[in-house]
């Protein structure tokens, strides 16, 4: 019962498609992160629900942890395996399995990709709308309740998975949900399973929630004269109801990189990126009632985009970002906060880390999906110990403020290796209650180890 | 360690708030619907969740099973104590206890109705959307994941439990969740505890999302020549995007029912009630849109109401539906099904229900929240036990197409004692999983036994 024998058995099943060369090892032991490389004992392609279940029973015969892997682009370091075992690898699970656009859902393998998802479903006057920025896969943005820039208007990946189909510890596969519109029928194990982090079981299939293409979309961005009064612009937009499909803050540091890293020639302000979406009139009238608010909030320069294409141009720069942010100090690694408070507390929240910013000396550029409290500090490192250590308190000092705040110490990146520290005293006893699900649905500990619950020893 | 014990430490602790009476045990041991009266041993009157965790201790001392109650108003008996025990009334827990109209949350404890909340919130220009009909209270309705009118529009209780605190079966008092728009810390405890029907704990508050009172709202109300054109005309409306914030079905038993109860005058024809909420030129625009897709269905009477007082009139008529469907035969009891299918199969699984009604010979006026493929039909019951069982016999096809259809045995009522049957065919091995999470967290079986999960032996 040993790591080595899962694996001599699964190359007998799987030939080829299991891979222990160290090329791949590394590749599926990287993050896009600050952690270290952590290489699994092996990689495996499965192709079918059926060979994920399959791998399923023989590693859990032989106590070999299994650890999902979608696109990689996770920033707590969700994918390492850190206690060894084989990564199981979906880029062969990439299908759209069922389109009915009629009830406006599409089931999809986890493997695929939320760009390449939007390509297959262009023709049909409907997109899926979570958008974390990254190219990632279907199954991880699930497995890490991913979000980001429309979230504020269509939710996140908790609202946008109706059903999943996956596999269990012993190998059963199960179907949650359904693809009607809401049920009464027992535990939201949906619910449970996305979110998870591929500790309590490989979903092998997803059921998305589809959304009309808006009829017409309107981008604004606007340079504010302090990042104070632009979250302000948020707070009040937000608080009158105004239903902003995306509102997004880049500080000014975040925009100095995106000129350098993009050419753009935003001035050295805090911008925030707008967008509405709906009919004509309603987007018109309500881009109107948003630029009233950010002139009121002293906005100073306001760029306006109507046509796909240079819309497409600004919210290509607005994902460059996090890439802009990185170039701006070459060879430097980031650590990537991730706090999310109430919308009245994001104002304090985002002074306070300035400061800490500043009486530690890091660069940190901030930017953020400000509709949903949601903020990220890219804390760059150059590789010393002392400017790790100096991200590390100032990312603790984040967390820490956000759940006095009554805020979460991740508002969309999850848990990964990063987060693990601070969950004890973010859900108190409620974090022992997650680890009896994990032993109840995983008890031996079988998929993606280390993660997620309460460590034992 | 019996029943006879808790309720004696009980009463020494509790003093009067613990009753025994044959009379306070009837009115906890009704169901609303055709469940036969079920007594509980005693009856208790928690007055903090202080309080709440030292019963739970002594009851989980003394193995006495223990029954949440809020309003009485749930339709599958989820509140009778089918193995006796104490059941727990809220109705002295139900303050609102912190409103923070900035972040449009509230925190409430949850013996509060939601026409009580909706009072408190008023003047506020915030309110709490879901709307199931009845006036249940805010604690009962997140156990059953209660929907209604509105939930096309602003989602199901689900969509609007922000954070819980919860007294688990080792008397623990946890918090799930936070104040925050999002989080990705960890398993998603708020969804697996709404709509775990009182199973895994007793839930002591609840954090409420909030939504702007809309500054213009516009009802119609449109009579169709057949079900079948009323649902084409949903199918479409929902298929086009139209926001609508209700979309009712009555049909014409129904909307003669109506008549007789409420001195109306709806034609004897399926109707549809449609309301807008928005900005006044959006609703305008969406109301004419919603009128013409109606036309081009064959719509023969419009009535539209912008004023408060006629639309509350109207309301109110559609709401008092399941009280003139048993008016309209006195003395009858009423089985009320609760399917759910995908819209692409609603018109289909209404006109099935239609003709395995006139089949059996039995009256079942068909009223529902069709927006999201959810309806009832209302089984009338003489008492007869041959009519007893062809309303059991419907009630089951209802069932089993919808889930055949991809649906689900109930959109919103829970499964309480009429849908525990059906589980095993919704929801196959992931039943099972249910009960293990409920064995992991409540592992002697102390939280409302008998409901939602298999039962052993």
């Amino acid at each position: 019962m040993t790591i080595e024998t899962a694996i001599d058995r699964l190359r007998q099943r799987f030939g080829q498609r299991l891979t222990t060369s160290e090329a791949e090892r590394e590749a599926h032991g990287q993050s896009e992160s600050h952690f270290p490389v952590t290489l699994p004992d092996a990689v495996v392609y499965p192709e079918s629900t059926a060979e994920v279940a399959e791998l399923v029973e023989i590693c859990a015969a032989e106590d070999c942890p299994l650890i999902g892997w979608g696109a990689g682009t996770s920033l707590e370091g969700h994918g390492l395996a850190v206690r060894g075992g084989v990564t199981v690898d979906f880029s062969r699970m990439a299908q759209v399995l069922e389109l009915r656009p009629e009830d406006m859902v599409v089931r999809v393998q986890p493997g695929i990709t939320r760009e390449r998802l939007n390509e297959e479903l262009r023709a049909t006057g409907l997109f899926f709308p979570v958008d974390p920025g990254a190219n990632a896969s279907i199954g991880g943005m699930a497995m890490t309740r991913a979000s980001g820039t429309t979230a504020v208007r269509y939710g996140t990946m908790r609202d946008n998975v109706a059903a999943l189909e996956l596999v269990t510890a012993a190998g059963d596969v199960i179907r949650t949900g359904t693809a009607a519109r809401k049920s009464s029928a027992g535990y939201d194990l949906t619910a449970l399973f996305v979110g998870s982090e591929g500790t309590l079981g490989l979903v092998t299939e997803l059921t998305l929630r589809l959304h009309g293409q808006p009829e017409a979309v309107s981008t604004a961005v606007c340079a504010f004269p302090s990042t104070g009064a632009a979250v302000e612009a948020v707070v009040e937009a937000v608080q009158s109801g105004l239903p902003m499909a995306r509102i997004e803050l880049v500080d000014a540091a975040t925009a100095e990189a995106v000129n350098a890293y993009s050419n753009a020639d935003f001035p050295a302000l805090p911008h925030l990126f707008v967008e509405f979406h709906g009919a004509p009139n309603a987007v018109a009238e309500e881009a109107a009632r948003f630029e009233e608010i950010a002139r009121d909030n002293g906005a100073e320069t306001i760029r306006k985009a109507t046509e796909a294409e240079e819309r497409s141009r600004l919210w290509h720069m607005r994902h460059s970002a996090y890439w802009a942010i990185l170039a701006s100090r070459p060879g430097s690694r980031a650590i990537v906060t991730d706090v999310c408070v109430p919308i009245s507390r994001l104002a304090e929240a985002i002074a306070a880390t300035q400061e800490d910013l500043a009486a530690e000396g890091l660069a940190g550029p901030i930017l953020g999906h400000v509709g949903d409290g949601n903020f990220h500090a890219i804390l760059l490192l150059d590789g010393s110990e002392a400017e790790r250590a100096a991200a590390e308190r100032v990312n603790a000092r984040m967390v820490e403020r956000a759940q006095q705040m009554g805020g979460t110490a991740t508002g969309e990146h999850g848990i990964g290796m990063g987060k693990l520290k601070h969950m004890q005293a973010e859900h108190g006893a409620g974090w022992a209650m997650m680890g009896a699900i994990k032993r109840a649905l995983d008890p031996r500990d079988l998929f993606n180890p280390g993660k997620v619950v309460p460590q034992e020893g």
